[in-house]
């Protein structure tokens, strides 16, 4: 069972680290402050481990739960310490001084950005999933769905086993490429919360397929 | 209340209809042989009319339901006649050869290109839903989402008053070019059914936002 290191200690973060705890893995969460890591995994209880930025991730799994700027310099800075790893994209890399694109060109994502700095095995996970579903477990009473991207199997693999037994629905997409459009519709989704039209979209909304 | 023509008469076609009728609207239904037309429209019952492709739509809505390749062929031949009509554009154009990427560029959609086309007033609509789910008006026990884009706000207004009327929840996400997230998502979902992993995943899938 892959342990699990989680980079940030935001909402998401702490979505993150409920799914995980849930599904029985070992968590820890790093920050560049480490109090500010240590007082978060005391309030997510387990046996949440905590401690630095530019520390050797722990686990298996490294979540990048920071904005894709921040993804970048990470894993810049760890260069080979992620080497074998499973590297955890969860950005949506909206132009939020425009609303109205990307900031990374139609040909390519976040996702594969990030990869093309770490010897880690990138795979994108997380990003069509707000926080807040994250903690409850839940959308709508539906289980959430959790849209899956990475061209080593491994690690797609690991990340959907994370998922399930952290009671979501994985859906291995296809290959790291098939996060342009994950980031592409995830996009669109978050421009109807700034929509005053779609009044009932907050945070709270969840992308399913239903069946 | 706008009148509906719908091009073709396939599974998208009749799901279409089943809605429009659903809604009250009046049905006329236009293909290359007018005698299938007849035949589909007597079939579907209610007031459905028939005709063939070349003569003047007589609905406000004009609905392409038939592949990207058709679609541009049918504006461009209508020409000015579509002028002051609101045109919805159903179209995955998924590369069938690949199944890897559209046929449009990243930066442009099917729906882009068949606005460069014509003088109607271009939405997309439709483009993630199954024709199935159409015909049966839901999707897992929920009522279907309806995505529309569009530039035009009389005629984006219109089709989402069409899917209401019908049953479907419109989401009504934003300008033409919002299509570029519309349909690489729903590529990506039409991959999910060609991938034996998602043995569940045929034609009845809906693709929801839960609240």
């Amino acid at each position: 069972m892959s342990t699990v290191t989680i980079i940030g200690t935001g909402n998401m973060a702490r979505g993150i680290a409920a799914r995980a705890l849930a599904a029985g893995r070992t968590v820890e969460l790093l920050n560049r402050d480490a109090g500010k890591a240590a007082a978060v995994a005391a309030e997510l209880g387990g046996n949440t481990t905590s401690g630095a930025v530019g520390q050797v991730p722990s686990g298996d799994i490294v979540v990048l739960a920071v904005p894709f700027d921040a993804a970048k310099e990470i894993v810049t800075a760890y260069g080979e310490a992620l080497a074998g790893k499973t590297i955890v994209d969860i950005t949506n890399p909206v132009n939020f001084e425009t609303f109205d694109s990307l900031v990374v060109a139609p040909d390519t994502s976040a996702a594969e950005e990030i990869a093309a700095l770490t010897p880690g095995n990138v795979v994108k996970a997380f990003n069509t999933n707000f926080a807040g579903t994250l903690v409850a477990g839940e959308a709508g009473g539906h289980k959430l769905d959790g849209f899956i991207a990475g061209d080593n199997t491994d690690a797609t693999a690991a990340v959907a086993s994370l998922m399930f037994d952290g009671g979501m629905r994985p859906l291995v997409v296809g290959a790291l490429k098939r996060s342009r459009e994950l980031e592409g519709f995830q996009f669109l989704l978050m421009t109807l919360q700034a929509n005053p039209e779609f009044e009932t979209f907050n945070w709270n909304t969840g992308l399913k397929v239903l069946v």
